[in-house]
């Protein structure tokens, strides 16, 4: 090696040693009888000492001229530092060089190699081999790492066998849009990148795997919105011969191994909320249940006393903040104007304070009593000092808005902090959902998720169809939705039903899933799975928002990779080697 | 779970036990009074007894109409069985159910689902999911699983960070086809797939992270052969502040952990040979070192006897078939035929048999004296019995002919064995390779390999720039190159330097390499790495001479995969949505 130790590595019990470090140079300072350098590799920082009529001349002469980030190969003895740094693993020491090497080195960074550095995300993403370096960004990556091994451990250890599924597949008309592959050897055909392996998994089920995992590239040429990717990673799983039951069971495992293992923490068991119920109590199918201040419908008792927004309104729903009664009017001018935002969609906010002594003063006083606003009150269990916020409007609105206002309540009262976790598996999620758009029902998972067998005799009617229930799951922490899956379909019959219920015609349905109906003709074992969102699962670990931190290169919400400056025009050539044309329509 | 136990895990001490089993009918056999099912899981085969007068008659009614392959759930008692079967794990056991039920019926399959299957390729492949039920094919892939894992074990302990590299990437020029994948957001603009993650690994490099590796997808758009998959798996490496001497002994540690863990096997230290000892010695940069039979150039012995075909040659070239001098005249004419074949390209075989006494035997006697002769035998350290075999032509055609022949001649030989193990390392590759074709330099290894610093002078003159070595360098084993890498430039200058070699302007160079060139402008340490195709590594170990047979879903020749039937073509509205048009010239 060119070393013989890391610049994280060294102790007062290495002192007199002859080392040699390798790394960039963090800092140096010149007080003129004495320079210090900083070398910084992946495991930490050293501090390198050369002082006049000590290190020789020629030596000291190499350091004077250093920059920031040149490369460096240090040789010198470990020596006792004279004024020793706590906060640092190396703080205890120092080297005094007998020779400075300069091995590459460096233009001035476009920005601060530092933890908090001053480049902007466009100059970052551009030289993201620089904003790499950063010890909070390698923190990022480094725990990626560490949880991928886990993951396999702990599914290695559960007789999970990892089976790569292809890359390059077949494009399916249902779910988000495919990138496609122009074949070459097969003019004018198109292989698509997975979206994720479902059918492979489900074959190799069928194909007796009994347990399968895999952690896989998946890709969707959806548009981006802030915390999307084209390409992104799942944790993909699949077991046979297994209910829901013991699925949850399985990754409930799972999880609470990875916070363990990665964060040192006894994950909480994960308590289980049915779809219906998550709607009703949060408005929302992966609430964040760090804290309650869950809905309370207070429809019927706040109807008839002539407020027209109240009486017109399919539902009327109230959540209690509870000691915001402080609340001003400006701040309530701010959360009225938060959830009238067109995303929101709210028309209003009806508030009511509880003051001391229990009066209950509200922004609709003139219509309705102090009697029935106890109503309120108690309905919402609220006591001296809280704020009752009130959102009605048609259901599903209301609940959106309202579910909205909670999280932002969260967030202001400091409910949400990001070292707390809180695990639910929602479960019961309905088999279909309509598009009024489009006139017909959607998969709410995917078309090869099952029917629970006691709501079967629901799909016949189209009245109760939307009412079918699935055996599908998603394990939510914080509110976010870090997996989802669910028992699959594994009778020909009853996938091909499905396939017609989602408008397939039965040659569609074949030519595009024919394999996997054939195989369920040749003994296919009751099977389900889960997939998880393996950046999400990375960016709640680390604490961070955004997935694009702990993707090591991220494309932007064009798509674009601006540090290669792809996507590219290609030659000529290739597109007629490949049997297709451009055909761009200018704007 | 479905199950109590797996089909795999039944002993004596369970007797007595009510267990319920899930798994395929792997036989039946029906004596009338007595009635036996083996049932199969992934972990193994259990019997499943029913007698008249003990089972009850409707268990034994189901049992009796069962095919192949269904998937049945079976309760009932462990049992002793009555003729033990000590090849089985189970076969000291029985079950005596109380209940079979078909969980799912099955269609006779195309083939039969044993070790030794009657299925041709074609059908098998289009039924891969039940080709993937027979044990030798699960065993494939459970080593493939096993491999991955343990190579993730070892380098984790190196300290080595796995990082996903994107899979949407830019197309590049050099190197073999890419595939390419339209931008829908970026009309006119393509993604490529990596050949490999090398500028990614090598940036990574830059970016500090010391120590790389990634098991990971890579693409090749390439006319298939054989065995070439166009989506092939690597082990992906990379260091810095390394010397090639480290890399090589990190990754012959990684070789041997891997033989240690999954075979059992205490791999030998790796040898090392240069490029040009292999060529010589050999006739090939991946000699199977498992036998000997080195060549002898006997081009100085041979010459000025009048005979023709040594006297125009270029080289004479002979290998010692010991113990081979019985070889029939039919014999001989085989191996004539062989070397003579196109992609041979031999023009013909001389052969002399050393007989008992010493005396020697040629085919071409009438030009050269029995004691010209026993210079030859010397020279090939020939004793009785041994059989010479020799070749002459232009030297490189001359020494890839006479590898093949030795090859073919350890095949025949038995010299072989898949159960044997000889690794080599191949060092000091030249670092360019002249295409009389295209009348230009290409890079041995890529663009991206450090010349040796003491042969840099040789790339200032046209006439010794064929004879620059590079830090090159490949892993060997059995005559399969499994794993390749070299020292790679961090510095600027040299890498366009290159480029420019390569025949890049320095316009391309920049727009295709500009973020590395820039990269390396930044404080670029020394690095180096190597890559294993991983595929080829689960073959090796698993004695196999395709690597097809340890993919779970591959293609076959054209680029197809069968069973999902793509290729395929997509909808004018994904075209357009795309900015493509499909141009299929008729033929």
């Amino acid at each position: 090696m060119l070393r013989t130790h890391t610049c994280g590595e060294l102790r007062p019990e290495h002192i007199g040693q002859t080392v040699t470090l390798c790394g960039w140079v963090q800092r140096t300072r010149d007080k003129g009888a004495i320079l210090w350098i900083d070398l910084r590799d992946r495991y930490g920082l050293t501090q390198i000492t050369l002082e006049e009529g000590v290190e020789a001349e020629a030596v000291r002469e190499t350091a004077r001229h250093l920059g920031r980030e040149f490369v460096l190969s240090v040789t010198g003895k470990v020596a006792e530092r004279y004024s020793k740094n706590d906060k640092m693993p190396t703080g205890g020491i120092e080297i005094r060089p007998d020779k400075v090497e300069i091995l590459n080195p460096a233009k001035l960074p476009p920005f601060l190699i530092e933890d908090d550095t001053d480049g902007g995300d466009d100059l970052r993403m551009k030289y993201r081999y620089l904003d790499l370096r950063r010890t909070p960004v390698r923190n990022n990556l480094v725990l990626r790492h560490k949880m991928a091994q886990a993951v396999r451990r702990y599914l290695d250890g559960q007789e999970f066998i990892e089976v790569e599924t292809p890359v390059l597949i077949k494009s399916t008309p249902e779910g988000a849009r495919d990138f496609v592959v122009p074949s070459r050897m097969n003019p004018g055909e198109f292989y698509a990148l997975p979206q994720s392996p479902q059918t492979f998994k489900q074959l190799l089920m069928v194909s007796g795997f009994d347990r399968y995992f895999q952690i896989v590239k998946c890709f969707r040429d959806e548009d981006l919105r802030a915390d999307r990717q084209p390409e992104f990673t799942q944790i993909d799983c699949e077991m046979a011969f297994v209910t829901q039951e013991d699925i949850l069971n399985t990754f409930e495992g799972l999880t609470r191994y990875l916070f363990k293992e990665l964060k040192g923490i006894d994950f909480p068991t994960v308590p289980r909320m049915t779809y219906a119920d998550a709607m009703r109590r949060f408005g929302n199918d992966k609430p964040d249940t760090r804290f309650a201040m869950e809905f309370v419908e207070l429809t019927d008792i706040v109807k008839g006393q002539g407020f027209p927004v109240f009486d017109n309104a399919g539902l009327v729903v109230g959540i209690n903040a509870a000691t915001c009664a402080h609340f001003t009017r400006k701040q309530l001018d701010e959360l009225t104007d938060f959830v009238k935002r067109p995303q929101i969609g709210a028309t209003g906010l009806i508030y009511a304070r509880v003051e001391v002594g229990g009066v209950v003063k509200s922004s609709v006083d003139k219509f309705y009593s102090q009697e029935e606003l106890q109503r309120w009150s108690e309905a919402l269990h609220a006591n001296a000092g809280d704020l009752l916020l009130i959102i009605a409007g048609e259901p599903n609105k209301a609940r959106k808005a309202m579910s909205e206002l909670r999280l932002e309540m969260g967030q202001r009262l400091g409910l949400r902090n990001k070292e707390d976790f809180s695990p639910l598996w929602v479960v019961d999620f309905p088999l279909l959902e309509y598009s009024e758009e489009e006139n017909r029902y959607f998969a709410m998972h995917h078309p090869f998720t099952s029917p629970k067998p006691e709501d079967l005799a629901l799909l016949n009617s189209p009245d109760t169809i939307g009412q079918v229930r699935a055996n599908a799951y998603d394990l939510v922490i914080n509110g976010v939705e870090v997996g989802g899956g669910s028992i699959r379909i594994h009778d020909r019959a009853v996938q091909a039903r499905m396939f017609s219920l989602l408008g397939f015609t039965d040659e569609e349905a074949k030519a595009q899933f024919g394999f996997l109906l054939d195989a369920f003709e040749y003994g296919a074992p009751p099977h389900g799975g889960i997939a998880f969102g393996f950046d999400r699962l990375c960016s709640l670990f680390g604490g961070a928002d955004s997935i694009r931190d702990f993707i090591a290169f991220p494309k932007n919400n064009s798509g674009r990779d601006v540090m290669i400056d792809s996507p590219s025009p290609i030659s000529e050539a290739q597109l007629k080697e490949l049997s297709i044309k451009t055909a761009v329509v200018a704007k």
